[in-house]
């Protein structure tokens, strides 16, 4: 069994009121000096069998098709 | 400045809907093979100075008070 890990995260540029507003509720608790903030998912995935090369390249479309909209969003595929 | 990503996921034996939600649409896409699908958060977070003690003092403040829910929820912190 391979266990991946899929990163999605918004593009520079994208907006990102999630967050924004985190960042003003970490202003709000008193933590100072917080730069940008800026939100994404995580997926921890369990694929069978143990062809790692399949599994990347079954990782990537299921980004391409389900787990990312790649207009607005980067990801990043991570076997561990 | 310093750049970390707090990665913020269930805890084992917490039911994850939206995993299993994600789990039936990648086989109803086609994608076998597919195991168990859990979803979680990332925190891409900016801060100011170079202190890396401080913080990931901080980072781990910040955790407990508002980025995860630490009865539910699990978090790692990592310095970029």
């Amino acid at each position: 069994m391979i266990k991946a890990r899929v990163t999605v995260t918004l593009k520079n540029g994208v907006l990102d009121p999630q967050g924004k507003a985190i960042e003003g509720a970490l202003g709000t608790l008193g933590f100072g000096g917080v730069g940008h903030v800026r939100q994404g998912k995580v997926f921890d995935i369990e694929l069978d069998g143990s062809d790692k090369a399949k599994a990347e390249a079954d990782l990537k479309a299921m980004c391409e098709k389900l787990l990312a909209n790649t207009v607005i969003e980067n990801y990043a595929i991570s076997l561990t």
